[in-house]
């Protein structure tokens, strides 16, 4: 059993769930892309249905299938990649809400599901995804004769709460939609933590679910657990791993844990990374291989079975900041060869 | 259908295990560890099994079930991990040989495998698996008289052909096994361009299979295409993507693509990444999401529905560099939401 062991906390998702719910007003949906931050969209959906959510997200209409069954018909389903040619299917037979991100969309749309509910996407000065203030303009009048589900949009920096490009997206979302009577959702776990008046009627948390900055309250989630293959000793002047990177300066006691690039722990993090035998601090020596680490392993008083990479007081951020990313991102990189335990308390 | 598309050619698969087989008398295996490279075990041991191959590595036991039902009982399945605790079933289940790293793990197998086939990995001076050669002298009547299957190391630097480790790993290997009547292994792909020296009886290629350096002549494996969800003109001065860290210096034509770090598109390439419209440069525009890039497409002429991330000009040994990683993290990154396509040709 030398798999690694991912565990993720569903207890904690639905109390990282209930905390963003109550730090609004507004409605809270919950996004479940990328299968949920790659931590299985089915589990966490399920729970969090059960939680209380009614509106759930995902970036791209293939995503939604495995929601929909997980929770049933009582909810709803947004894509945040709008309707896209090939996706009429899938929007159909699961009854899915696309987020019409542009004017070609938008025809697209009421071209082949005009009875489908649709929401709307407005860009608000990010340029990724929705239209521009212009083509809504032009749009307009067709689109609210449809009743739009949701009007959105996404803001670039709320993860900085000082950056004034805030306040400069929130301003031009009231100007474009102030006057409208449908539901309206600007922030994701950044903007709820910006305040009520980024909050309108939706608030789509992500990140924050899973544990992760910017929401600094959130509990943690995930626990990696890496089993230890051996331990050698090694002599002053042997090398460990590929290209003979690390040399030992004294005699060390190394064990190789049984996981790697290929699990998601990044090729570069090299020395920046640390497991942990308990409390005790073990620092990776060497380069890190697709299913093997170097860990040097001398200040562990009794040999243990494995070393652990993420845990409660060592989370996600922390490994994110040693590998010169972002917790999100480690999160979707952990990938598929883990021995998964979904664990509620 | 804005699922970015990871296309798979098989039969350059097999060209490149049939290129690399030619290269030395040794017999050939093939490395379908983490999920070959991310690439599917299953699809790859079938093809390479039809090609000739009659041995399979993986790294960890639970690896192995896929790869045993996609091949049969014909060919041999090698745990490079060996056996531990709780492998046990698995290894008599699907007939595994484990490839014994320490003592323990020898006492292990032969306590609870006595009949179980079983080969052996020597530690030459990589310091990450197998016995040191202290713990193999101390075993190595016991373990001969079990007879095992094979007896190998690994080079730690056979990606850098004049790196003196190699010569030294070689000598090592040498000295520790050259009485032994035992079929003897050291090399991968790169091993194997080091020349005749180093195949010895069997060899076991990786990413060589999969169109990676060192093997140069290898045809290239894997194409990414990519989905424009939608295209906007930005004009000077206006941002795109989080943090506002690439801003328009011209006017500009940007595209948002479907796929991002989610799908192994590692969020640090950032604009050091480029995509294709053909041959048409297309480069990244700030930051990489989770989900989704934005792309200067000012030079492309006819529209495009999606552009290419990796083909078989550009390929993952390019992208690698970019990223400052290697084409083997390139590929076991790539993840599960793409919509996988294998082709024979």
């Amino acid at each position: 059993m030398s798999t690694a062991k991912l565990t993720i906390d569903l207890t904690a998702i639905r109390a990282n769930w209930r905390a963003l719910n109550a730090k609004s007003a507004a409605e809270t949906a919950a996004v479940v892309k990328a299968n949920s931050y790659g931590l299985d969209a089915t589990r966490v959906a399920t729970a969090l249905a059960e939680e209380g959510a009614r509106q759930f997200f995902v970036a791209v209409a293939e995503e939604a299938p495995a929601v929909r069954k997980a929770v049933g018909q009582a909810v709803q389903i947004c894509i945040l990649s709008g309707h896209m040619q090939g996706d009429t299917n899938l929007i159909r037979d699961h009854n899915l809400i696309p987020i019409i991100n542009s004017i070609d969309q938008l025809l697209l749309h009421v071209e082949l599901l005009p009875n489908q509910p649709f929401g709307i996407q407005l860009d608000t000065g990010m340029n990724r995804l929705g239209m521009e203030p212009a083509e809504w303009q032009a749009v307009r009048e067709l689109a609210l004769r449809l009743r739009p589900h949701l009007i959105m949009s996404h803001l670039a920096c709320a993860d900085e709460p000082d950056h004034p490009m805030n306040e400069k997206q929130l301003q031009v979302f009231k100007d474009l939609t102030s006057d409208l009577t449908i539901p309206k959702s600007l922030s994701a776990t950044g903007g709820i933590l910006l305040g009520a008046d980024f909050h309108f009627d939706l608030t789509r948390p992500g990140i924050g679910l899973y544990g992760g900055l910017p929401f600094s309250d959130a509990q943690s989630v995930v626990t990696v657990d890496i089993p230890v293959i051996q331990t050698r000793d090694v002599e002053t002047g042997e090398s460990v791993g590929y290209g003979n990177t690390w040399t030992a300066p004294v005699p060390r006691k190394i064990a190789t844990v049984s996981a790697g690039y290929a699990d998601g722990i990044f090729r570069r993090l090299g020395p920046a990374a640390t497991l942990y035998a308990g409390s005790t601090a073990c620092p990776v020596v060497g380069r890190i291989s697709m299913d093997l680490i170097g860990v040097d392993v001398s200040d562990v008083e009794t040999p243990t079975e494995s070393l652990q990479l993420i845990n409660e007081t060592r989370g996600i951020d922390k490994l994110a900041k040693d590998a010169g990313t972002i917790g999100y991102e480690i999160l979707t990189s952990l990938g598929g060869r883990y021995k998964k335990r979904y664990v509620s308390t």
